[in-house]
């Protein structure tokens, strides 16, 4: 199916996440001159196995959170610069280990590492980053940073166990898999936006505010990646389309399909998702019952959901030009077809 | 070989681990609680995988070491408590990454983890155990004792990552060799010992007299785990004899056998150690090899004075019952035989 068309009846959106690039873009500098650098070992595999998934084209997404927020609250040190290096570094880790866990083949439209170097490299070089995170959250001097961050750590991990559990239930419902996806993707989200307040020296308000933002951000993400895995091409969006599908990943479109399938289909669903028995032309059948029962296009709407729920977030800011910069971001993430 | 035969030639040893185990057991009951309260989750699987590894009887010597060097610093306070759980997480969360990544069936005589609940799971729950380790970190509150253990968590997985590259490379030297345990399992005793004297406010010369103790004891035990790899039997080390061999890991002992080998024993070395073709009674070859060029009491002789090294470091410490209690913990460490 073609996404771009179901997501023009979005609200209008601004000039996506470039407004927000713009104004992070000297802090930003900073953080990836700092990530260069902390991924340096006298042991070359660790910075080429890094800098294979770090350079690869990621949109630094989270880091410019960090930034933003904290801009945004007024901060005026430099811990930021420290602390969106190590939000990244979490978020690399992850997706070394992850590659490993799901045996991807691809990510970002490249080998993932795990193809390139083995799992071994992939396994330990995300132990590595998530050391060198520390470090410079360490560095950074702020202990309640460090309280957010390493809470965040362990509720990814958390999330991403709980993955495994949901991976081939069917009986997953949408409450189940929400609260996966705001374990494995959108507590990076909010804790990244949380540590902003949080080192500008701000109150309760403003940390609630910031982490209601990045956590309702981070999941209408991850619910536009969950479609955009039944409706992207390969080159466009960096992974295959079916990914989820042949891991039998239960994500919402299917959880909405199955909940509105008739018995026949439900079989299908057994089939494939549980009993993982795939064959030629799977997927093809799956996506028709996606469309058939409007699955994907009540995926965005949930996902369009979260995200007035980020706008919403922001509105104890008085408006200026940090806040309707974020403002565009979510409206980049929901609107995104890669 | 018997290799307690060997051992008995070494410096009479004292009553082995007791003393410190009796001389920390109250705070060690406490930091016993709080890694049962701290690997539960309502995701029931992470509790599951990490009591596997935790309750299967590992000494828990890491953090003994951190109680120990607490008490022996004059720390009156209950951080070392958190801290010496946080020290056998990321213990235990190494273990859980390494037995993934050499692919290991046997750990303290039962199934490793990966292969009762998978690959996956083991990476995850590791990933967990670390994010609860930096947790409790935080909650100790000491910004110095997280830069001294956030490091090790680097150097550690570096280590590893340098172990991939020496582990089918007879090139690897001694000091090349004694780099890699250094950093893989030297670091964590090291940062485990340095912790104490560091929460108790002591000074850079208490800091470098238990950071090197913690080294050198961590160096000679590695050393004795390569010796007995050759020398245990199976249901007394709890692993397989020549999982090193099968794994094609260069430990000293082949290390110093391959320097004094001649050219058939090279090509047999570079056969089975260097191409993996490991063939019905190579095992038998390499130990008959080891022994008639002495490289196991070689290796024992090289621990000796690493633990030398690390009596030594205690010298700045008046003669006290803590202090005698960890010289004798080193003893234990070279003398034991599994």
């Amino acid at each position: 199916m073609n996404l771009a068309v179901s997501v023009q009846t979005a609200p209008p959106s601004g000039t996506g996440i470039a407004p927000l690039a713009a104004l992070v873009a000297p802090d930003l500098a900073r953080v990836n001159a700092l990530i260069l650098s902390r991924t340096g070992s006298e042991v070359t595999l660790i910075p080429e196995v890094a800098n294979h998934l770090i350079s690869s084209g990621g949109k630094r997404l989270r880091p410019m959170l960090t930034l933003a927020t904290a801009i945004l609250n007024g901060h005026t040190g430099d811990a930021h610069v420290k602390l969106a290096a190590s939000v990244e570094f979490m978020h690399t880790a992850t997706l070394l280990h992850d590659d490993v866990v799901d045996e991807s083949d691809l990510r970002r439209g490249r080998k993932t590492a795990r193809i390139v170097w083995g799992n071994q490299a992939s396994v330990l070089v995300g132990d590595f980053l998530l050391g060198q995170a520390f470090r410079m959250m360490v560095e950074a001097g702020f202990m309640d940073a460090l309280d957010i961050l390493s809470a965040a750590a362990s509720v990814i991990a958390e999330g991403e166990v709980m993955q495994l559990a949901t991976a081939k239930n069917l009986a997953t419902d949408e409450k189940a898999y929400l609260a996966v996806t705001a374990a494995k993707t959108a507590e990076l989200f909010a804790a990244a936006c949380e540590v902003g307040p949080t080192i500008a020296g701000r109150g309760a308000a403003e940390k609630r505010a910031c982490r209601t933002f990045g956590m309702a951000l981070g999941q209408a993400f991850q619910l536009i990646d969950d479609a955009l895995d039944y409706g992207g091409k390969a080159e466009e969006i960096g992974k295959n389309v079916g990914d989820d599908f042949r891991e039998g990943k239960i994500t919402l479109p299917i959880v909405i399909a199955y909940g509105r399938a008739d018995a026949e289909e439900r079989s299908f669903w057994h089939r494939v998702m549980e009993a993982g028995d795939i064959r030629d032309g799977d997927l093809e059948t799956a996506i028709s019952h996606l469309r058939r029962h409007g699955a994907i296009e009540a995926t965005i709407v949930r996902a369009r959901r979260f995200a007035a729920e980020a706008h919403q977030a922001l509105s104890i800011y008085p408006d200026n030009e940090m806040r309707r910069a974020l403002s565009e971001a979510v409206d980049f993430a929901v609107a995104r077809d890669r």
